[in-house]
């Protein structure tokens, strides 16, 4: 697929279809189902050890988060992250609160020892919080704290810390081999060697609950869609611009819900229908003039 | 209650506001929940082992989803399916995903072992894949595959199929004393010996995860409504009736929030609002000419 | 904070933004999330015994909510509590569904026992059996029906029971030194010696599934705003205000997403949406002649 001709993508969602697994939480799981529909995926959650395997068998695409994470998540995270890696399977991963216990620090740790992950993606704490780890896994009594399952107010990304964040996303992407998302004014991707900036998105996204994992749902379609994500440097190329694509495309969304919210003078509720509706009604020709990716 | 009378039971589940026991899944508990309220009836999710007995002893009706099934689900579905058995109450089964692990199989195997059904409704994959199973038990290896808990392409109801499926849902109600219920393009209803075919309802019901699951407890509302369903021949006849109407109202509300939909120029965060608007407002006199039933 | 000022707590909510440790059920676990961030908290949702006690840490309020309880939320309860206890952070329990099962009640009950409780919220059937019980702990089977999770019919607060019912939630507050809410038509919220009746509200409310769950987020939301919440009787008489009012904004959003509802002739769906985007909107402003709370 040529760079002109990456916004066709988005069609190229709709026609495959592709099945998205999810290990995910409780709280969100409805939102992510109806984001996966809405950009052209098909959702199916299933997160029991006995069964996992085969359904990352029968699925395109695994998306793992730790929200909610329970006694059986950890068996069954590694269970499908390894059949997805055995038969190369994209796998994404959104470390949903990893500073709010030991517990889900241990448990993302685990993942990432086990599974390799092509994308992941958390807001600016949550990136700081695992580089942190894995860079010296002995500091974690010192962490900074975290604001719950968002950004603390040091975090959120402004003009004044966005190079230090990408530092961050690129530092993560090399030790791992992931493409890193971090989300927030600014959201930043990075394959490591490679890092793009989208001004897309707006305030109102971080008002709802499941705006990120809603996005973890997106990119995963976009990326399953791609057949050569996992070819070398080309892969890595095409991975960014999946991602970068299903990351801008779904500001853009958010951006003209608040719009449309706005007009119709409502507030959350009416903000995450029109979120909904925006993201399932997007096509290429939506695109003109609405994105708003800079290379870094 | 007789034939001309019977659009009346739409009042009749208001009046009687029958509580619902729900073992389901978590990603559309609330938009089955939801649905039971809009349509009448009142829900209560329980889903422990130690609970189920009593929950389904203070309900109306239960209703088994198997859909996110843990470690408990089986011993709760038998245990809240044989006191529901014991009482004369209906239950309801919606096999999610039968076709995605043997871990989902074994568990509808289990309940179908255990409990009476009254009413089975699923796609026509789910329905297709629980036939054959229980046709021969050792052919599980030749299913042909599912696209996790939505109908495969190849099961999408047409024009063409639609005598297959048939066949199908009276094969299922004859071998399990069921009534059947396949949802798609057109929803078969089938006692085995009478069949309904329901040609309400809409393609962007299929764009919003938990449009089965609704209509499982818009069903489960109507069934527990009407008093006489477990007597007989006319218990039948009085099912397929509840069924074919809850089927067919669903299926209306489906058509009138599609087209506000269009006139509103939204998508499927709007489709599913107007939706519950619809099946919350629908009474008697909104379905004149409305409703769209065949004799097959 | 002088009474004139009270109004000025829902600016001061969305400026602390306090995180909300939620404990809670999978059916309205989102829908609570959404109504803490619209009214300007933070929530965030775990329930693994292994992780509750650091998330209720580095929270500012911990909420109880007995929907869909499951084998670990007796531990899980007793260790977020303590802990909530030791940090004097103030506590909210919902014993949803008290009613339905023996499992369910001896949860609350051992939760009563082992924590401190700063607000208990319920309906009428589940305050009244909440009291039976802490009465004369072996009449448990003589209680009177529940109808599921809602408040039986009998137990419909109406001009006629309100003074019975007055005295139930003073007694409740007297035995267990918590503030009592009872919510229906007549909202009342008691110290055990004031009471507060709101008439806010809206039938619309007891139609959508979580409008409870919803009103307890937003009260610990209000409750982990008030600084002095803790300190004897100003404290008490603090406490009452901040849950008075939380109480009293709720069902004024309730009653102008109704509003709306009715003017744009829709139903639950249309509903909802409105009502989360009044409790997302809603300033010190909006209150003007509309709060209704009446000294008891």
């Amino acid at each position: 697929m040529k760079l002109e001709h990456w916004g066709s993508l988005i069609g190229l969602v709709r026609e495959k279809r592709p099945l998205i697994h999810c290990i995910t939480n409780y709280v969100t799981a409805r939102d992510t189902a109806n984001a996966i529909l809405a950009c052209g995926g098909s959702p199916v959650m299933a997160d029991q050890p006995e069964e996992v395997k085969e359904v990352t068998g029968i699925s395109d695409c695994l998306l793992l988060n730790t929200g909610t994470p329970n006694k059986h998540s950890k068996t069954a995270m590694k269970k499908a992250g390894r059949e997805a890696n055995r038969l190369h399977h994209p796998v994404i991963l959104d470390p949903v609160g990893i500073g709010v216990s030991a517990y889900r620090m241990d448990l993302i740790l685990e993942v990432l020892k086990n599974v390799k992950i092509t994308v992941i993606r958390g807001n600016a704490s949550e990136i700081r919080i695992l580089l942190n780890i894995l860079t010296d896994v002995t500091s974690k009594s010192n962490q900074p704290p975290s604001h719950g399952v968002d950004a603390s107010p040091e975090d959120q990304i402004t003009g004044d810390n966005i190079t230090g964040l990408v530092e961050t996303a690129k530092a993560l992407s090399a030790m791992t081999g992931a493409v890193t998302v971090i989300t927030g004014i600014t959201d930043i991707v990075s394959t490591g060697s490679e890092t793009r900036l989208i001004k897309n998105g707006c305030s109102e996204m971080a008002q709802i609950t499941g705006s990120g994992c809603m996005l973890d749902g997106v990119i995963a379609s976009y990326v399953a869609a791609v057949q050569d994500f996992s070819s070398s440097d080309t892969g890595q190329s095409g991975l960014l611009k999946a991602v970068s694509l299903a990351t801008a495309v779904y500001g853009l969304c958010g951006e003209r819900a608040a719009q449309k919210t706005k007009e119709s003078q409502g507030g959350t509720g009416s903000f995450h229908q029109f979120f909904m509706d925006e993201i399932s009604r997007c096509g290429e020709s939506d695109l003109k003039g609405g994105l708003n990716i800079e290379i870094s």
